[in-house]
């Protein structure tokens, strides 16, 4: 095999065991049955027409199976990526489904370019920048969100908007146009769908063994679809004003260059773009580290941004939305065996037969059902538990999950996550705006220096030894900046200030500013700035900087040779 | 005097000092003065009737004289907090003058309220968060950017929109409204400026002394703005078709109860409201604590939070739209010899004297000047000094910078600021998203431990001592998750692992995630899991919580206890 098809063929292809094929192509047809409800149901989610939620389960499907880090995560159409497009697209809802549609797979190559570049720039380690309780948080914002905007379709009453109180002044609004046998058949699904899920232990566990009461939950929410489908047939549901999904258009997703809008709206769905790459990433990380450490396997991060990346640019080029991985289609796809890519491949098989041989069967399928079913799905991912391990476990951390949740709920997704992010930087600089400032003294006849306030130390009435105990950043400068003025203060007759750097890895140029200010301020005070013990690194980044060409004292080697130069008998 | 006297009436006034009285009465006639050009220009950059301007410099600069932090800053309208009205307003520019005026206003008090909390919530520490180079890259952009948008006086081209590229796409699109006359004003009237303000050194310096330079070059604006007016009226500007600002209303800004308007329109200002707040907050902090070092008195940051926070809350009910401390009015003040907030009342006479006698001298004055009065002082702004010495001593904080401008320009100020807030907080956890963390060994006999690459140690085959020199949070704890896995394959034989935590001072809830985990893939391995020398703070969070509860191995005190504990022959 030449170097470019070794290239060109991914590993786990080359390798493939043949032995691995039957689990393979049972999990991928298990897949490919089980999600195309919420397939449907999260284009809808989207502001899509349902048949986009098959096609962003085919072109990025095979792009990620090809290029993507994991063997057996599945990707495609996911809540989070569906309402934060619905939520971008928002502004455009009313310029006409067609350029709604274009916009939509616009985002897409616009997530993923960005997330190849992240790629390409290696930039893997930026998941780590998003703290538990924010991540936590916000789904379980975004979670709430989805809940609400559900009720559009179980109610039949119009809602709009990219927040909580947006969503519900416009459905008190328009509370009259409020359909009974929708709101009928959107409850007792949903009541259905709630009862298979969290009743599954009384339900199914009663009368069937553990692995089959699993798959007997996992299959209902497909059963209840094929019920509602008859039913719908059969008691003329849209007749009677019950909104359904109609025939949905034969064929595969076509290339289409996106329309191309006006140079600066695209600009503007930049930021949008940037954390929709970012939770995309985050999420999909999470389930595909999880399996690889599960199978151990190792995770590559940037290979996962890779992927990712390419599937969500090529996928917009076929009509494809933002599309993540999904931890519950993950899960559905390992417990069903499969072991490499393979099976992804054969969920797209089943997505293609049910574009070219099954569009008109979806079409009697009322949209309240597609609603119950991402409702009660998306329940779960309002995260309690996490929240009450934070508080008990680390404050903060619950402040991040709250700033997020509230965030999200009243000013929407993006400023949600924002908030949320800012919280958690916040709540670690905190953590180090206050560093240790110890005075210090010396050891008799020794040449270390320890705190005078616990240890026997000599000190000289001229000096004053200040030990700070950690980098200098814009975070904390002030407050040192204030403790060593407030030191000088109380030791007056110490002219000399010496500085004891040893454990300052870093002063950046909030600290370096605040550092010359304090050496003009000492020196109007006829007192002299004296630093020991500067690291290499540091001393590399302030060697011909204003600090220490106008210093008014001295930099020592050690605190030993300041004293010995500076002391006074 | 009853102690409700004594509250309500200021320090200052109470202590003052007569013979400061005729320094006070200059200082804040010549500030009265010397700003009413820029304060009427300030009002036309936040979208208002120049006579705002004059509000704005009325009630707000009452209150902070009688609650600020500062003896002798002057605040005001400023360009920042202008600039950050207009675009936060730029949405409701087409639904008329008088609610544009209303929601001015209630900004104006939105960010008093926030900046009030802050106080009472003692959170004057939040200025730490922003780092020098954030806050100069911010301040540029916005100054392109009020650069850019004043253009629209001098061209008389309509420019609207909120960020550089709304403001270029709007001027080329209506090009063709050019006004040559209004053009011709305004450049020359710039170029003046200009002149005036870097060629001192050649114009004023070379005739005249020092001192009397300084004051030539301050006076020259106004005296500018005289010579327009009486052009104006002798060669009939208006009628040639030049804007000008026109009858200026008679009288003092009136109580008025800034208009609600829906309470998601209020809540939707929220986000804007913080981040004005925040920066009115740092950019005035940043005068008065400059000004109070200088003069040898403290800055109390709460204080400043909560006189600028009743400046703007008080001020919104008058009228006025939001202020802040501004750095060249309160030059002005000290060098005219203000001593105390006294100046700044006698300027509040000056700009009521200007709104009752003087409505119609402004009448001629054409915008074009004020533009160019803004366009040549906020050049200034443009930092590329702090740019360049953060290139060249901290590159992180430069990358702050240049995030923080170029998002201002491209994507408008809120998201600019937002963008650079996280590049410089990002670029903090980067720094300890590596921590260092050494394979440690015993020095022979003792209960001391080193790193096994730096010292002869003794190692024993079963056991893996890691030292983390490092807190551990959301930004390291994959790394450190790593870099024990990694070192656990690198020695295959120690099944017991001891992580000695001494450097550790805080544990978040990520990281607390990730230790469960990393037990748990130990245990799958048959290996264990210790800690040595947690340190108290640590201990009481995670006592109680899963890690422990769950953990394979055990918590020694010391980590010779856990070798003792633990060692194979």
């Amino acid at each position: 095999m030449s170097s470019i098809g070794a290239r060109l063929i991914p590993a786990w292809l080359r390798q493939y065991q043949l032995a691995t094929l039957p689990t393979d192509i049972i999990a991928g047809l298990v897949v490919g049955v089980l999600v195309i409800p919420q397939s449907l149901g999260y284009a809808v989610l989207a502001g899509l027409p349902p048949v986009y939620g098959l096609y962003a389960a085919i072109v990025p499907v095979i792009v990620y199976a090809w290029l993507g880090s994991s063997n057996v995560q599945a990707v495609g159409p996911v809540a989070i990526t569906a309402i934060m497009t619905a939520s971008a697209l928002h502004a455009y809802a009313n310029q006409g489904a067609e350029q709604y549609v274009m916009m939509a797979s616009l985002l897409a190559m616009m997530v993923g370019a960005l997330l190849w570049i992240a790629g390409q720039l290696k930039l893997g380690w930026i998941m780590q920048f998003i703290s538990r309780g924010v991540s936590a948080g916000f789904v379980s914002g975004a979670a709430v969100l989805i809940f609400v905007s559900q009720l559009k379709y179980l109610t039949h009453i119009p809602i709009a908007g990219s927040s909580l109180i947006g969503y519900l002044s416009s459905m008190q609004q328009y509370a009259q146009q409020l359909h009974p046998l929708t709101l009928l058949i959107g409850v007792v699904a949903f009541a259905l769908l709630i009862m298979n899920r969290y009743g599954s232990k009384w339900i199914w566990r009663s009368w069937l063994s553990s692995s089959y009461a699993k798959w007997a939950e996992r299959l209902f929410p497909l059963i209840l679809l094929g019920i509602a489908i008859v039913l719908s047939i059969s008691m003329q549901w849209s007749a009677h004003g019950v909104a359904t999904i109609g025939i949905i258009p034969q064929g595969l997703p076509a290339f289409t260059l996106p329309y191309l809008p006006d140079f600066r709206e695209a600009l503007n769905l930049l930021p949008t773009a940037g954390l929709m790459a970012l939770i995309a990433f985050v999420s999909s990380s999470s389930v595909a580290s999880t399996y690889a450490r599960q199978r151990n396997e190792s995770f590559d991060a940037n290979r996962e941004l890779t992927g990712l990346g390419l599937a969500n640019l090529v996928g917009g080029l076929f009509q494809s939305f933002a599309v993540a991985g999904g931890f519950s289609r993950t899960a559905i796809n390992v417990d069903s065996g499969a072991k490499t890519p393979l099976a992804s491949l054969v969920t797209v098989l089943v997505m293609v037969a049910a574009l070219i041989a099954f569009g008109s069967t979806f079409a009697p399928l009322p949209y309240a059902l597609l609603g119950a079913t991402i409702m009660a799905s998306i329940i779960g991912l309002i995260d309690i538990a996490t929240l009450k391990s934070a508080w008990q476990r680390d404050r903060l951390d619950a402040a991040s999950f709250i700033a997020a949740f509230i965030g999200v709920l009243i000013f929407g997704l993006n400023t949600g996550l924002v908030i949320g992010l800012m919280v958690s930087f916040a709540s670690l600089i905190l953590q180090s705006s206050k560093p240790h400032v110890a005075i210090v003294g010396q050891l008799a006849g020794t040449g270390h220096f320890r705190n005078i306030n616990r240890h026997d130390v000599v000190t000289y009435h001229n000096l004053l030894m200040l030990r700070i105990d950690e980098s200098l950043f814009f975070g904390n400068s002030e407050s040192v900046h204030r403790r060593v003025l407030e030191a000088t203060k109380q030791y007056p007759e110490a002219r000399e200030i010496i500085l004891i750097m040893a454990a300052v890895n870093h002063i950046d140029l909030t600290a370096q500013e605040m550092l010359i200010t304090l050496n003009q301020e000492l020196a109007t005070q006829d007192k002299h700035l004296h630093f020991s013990f500067i690291k290499g690194p540091v001393m590399d980044i302030i060697e011909h900087t204003p600090l220490l060409t106008k210093l008014s004292g001295q930099v020592y080697l050690s605190t030993i040779d300041a004293v010995d130069a500076l002391k006074e008998a």
